[in-house]
């Protein structure tokens, strides 16, 4: 497995790789490596011929009073962990590659990021598509790879790519979870004991939606109700908010007719934990 | 020659010549070809191996009260010009094509596309680069040619292919003008017989600019004022702006100190039309 800094050298890698006319998949990600972002690797290396993971805490997708210089950071175990599962190459630029001085382009996509968590965090998602942009044309992948708990920057990457004719297959991979049901996430480890036990609602919250589903419930404010109330009781919890949306375009509905997508964001203490579930149809890939 | 309206079959195309190592020169246009535009085309023959026309009429990157309805056209001219000066593929999609319904992702270069045109015309840049990041991921040129009468598309366009990665030479090609000396535009189609004489100020008036700094004047006011001076004496002639800025970044600069840019844009009745020159220094491609 290679570590590569450089820009100009994670192109060159590629490009020799495309001419041989081989398949490349990319995991894009912040580092902080757990399952989730384990089993992306595993599809990504079934999937491809070779398999790249990007390690890149970008600071233009943090607002200002976020947690950019906390966010928890370990190469090292991130490279053990990367090895063991088969990357090829794990590209780790630092700030000034990726942003040097003048840099001033962005990417952004409208509609589908004035939702959701793009209403309290207003300049994220304007700074993962940007990031991601530049991943995209560094590594020159076929294959790119993202976690469905963040749901809303998959399909905006989705987006993205449609509209700017890349010609890149965006897969999105379920959610991995602890085994008393916690969605996996780097920002777990922020969690205090009984912070933990009362994130455990999150979930909680998910099963009964299903199970409100599966009684035959369609009226989204009904459902998104008593989420609220469950995770509303616990003392620990503030909810951001509880969402059913439709599932391609995150618009809003008042009631599920075909596939839609319940999303939420709860601040347990200082730490924002986000979370889903699909309601009705089939998996999104 | 072959035209093409499919992004699909664009992409196709592109990739074929990819396939087979061949060189691919693009020159983007909004069609109604001039002069300036086939000496780009000259340039792109020379230089790739398989040269690339597009031309489209870029709706989102005209104001509501600009001229995207009036915008001339001429597409079976265009053609022949084309063929003429050993054009490969004319890519000319629909509306449609390059913006389906839910279209939402827009490409933006932020501070150098804040100042000259970019004042008068809010948006016009953020359309420019959008359009351009779609032409360079359906056509996947390795050269990509830009006039330099629009010195800040072309620095714009050099700026976003820097921050966002994408291996793409932009060459810029000196202004092509008139017997006279007006620049070509495809908008002096709109001008009658005594604002065509009008326009010609433009150019004297780079030509003192120029004539003003090879007698060792340096302080940019100094000249912007005679510049502005001799284009107010036309009465059909109303300035928008006339600045001498870093070649570069297009900021701001009270002294001539090394590579410089002339800019001005001058309504001549109802035309609006750019024009510049570089003073000091080399030319720059």
């Amino acid at each position: 497995m290679e570590i590569v800094n450089r820009i100009s050298q994670m192109q060159k890698i590629s490009r020799e790789w495309r001419k041989e006319g081989k398949t490349i998949s990319l995991v894009p990600t912040m580092g902080f490596l757990h399952k989730g972002h384990l089993s992306l690797m595993e599809e990504g290396k079934i999937r491809g011929d070779y398999l790249i993971t990007s390690i890149f805490v970008n600071p233009i997708q943090f607002g200002l009073e976020e947690d950019y210089g906390d966010y928890p950071r370990d190469l090292e175990q991130d490279c053990k962990l990367a090895k063991e599962v088969g990357v090829d190459v794990i590209f780790a630029p630092s700030v000034q590659e990726m942003y040097p001085k003048g840099f001033q382009t962005f990417v952004e996509v409208e509609k589908i990021t004035e939702t959701l968590c793009g209403i309290c965090r207003p300049h994220h998602f304007q700074g993962v598509t940007t990031v991601v942009a530049k991943l995209f044309s560094i590594v020159n992948p076929h294959l790119a790879f993202f976690g469905k708990k963040d749901f809303q920057q998959f399909v905006t990457i989705k987006r993205m790519v449609l509209d700017l004719n890349w010609e890149i297959n965006v897969i999105g991979m379920p959610i991995v979870r602890e085994e008393d049901g916690l969605a996996m996430s780097s920002r777990n480890k922020y969690l205090s004991q009984d912070e933990r036990r009362s994130a455990l609602s999150l979930n909680r919250s998910l099963d009964l939606a299903k199970k409100l589903y599966q009684e035959g419930i369609r009226d989204t404010e009904k459902i998104e109700r008593g989420v609220k109330r469950l995770i509303g009781e616990e003392k620990l919890a503030e909810i951001e908010y509880v969402k059913i949306c439709n599932k391609v375009d995150l618009g809003e509905i008042s009631q599920i007719k075909s596939e839609a997508l319940l999303a939420l964001a709860v601040k347990i203490g200082k730490t924002r934990l986000i979370d889903n579930c699909e309601l009705g149809g089939e998996e999104q890939n």
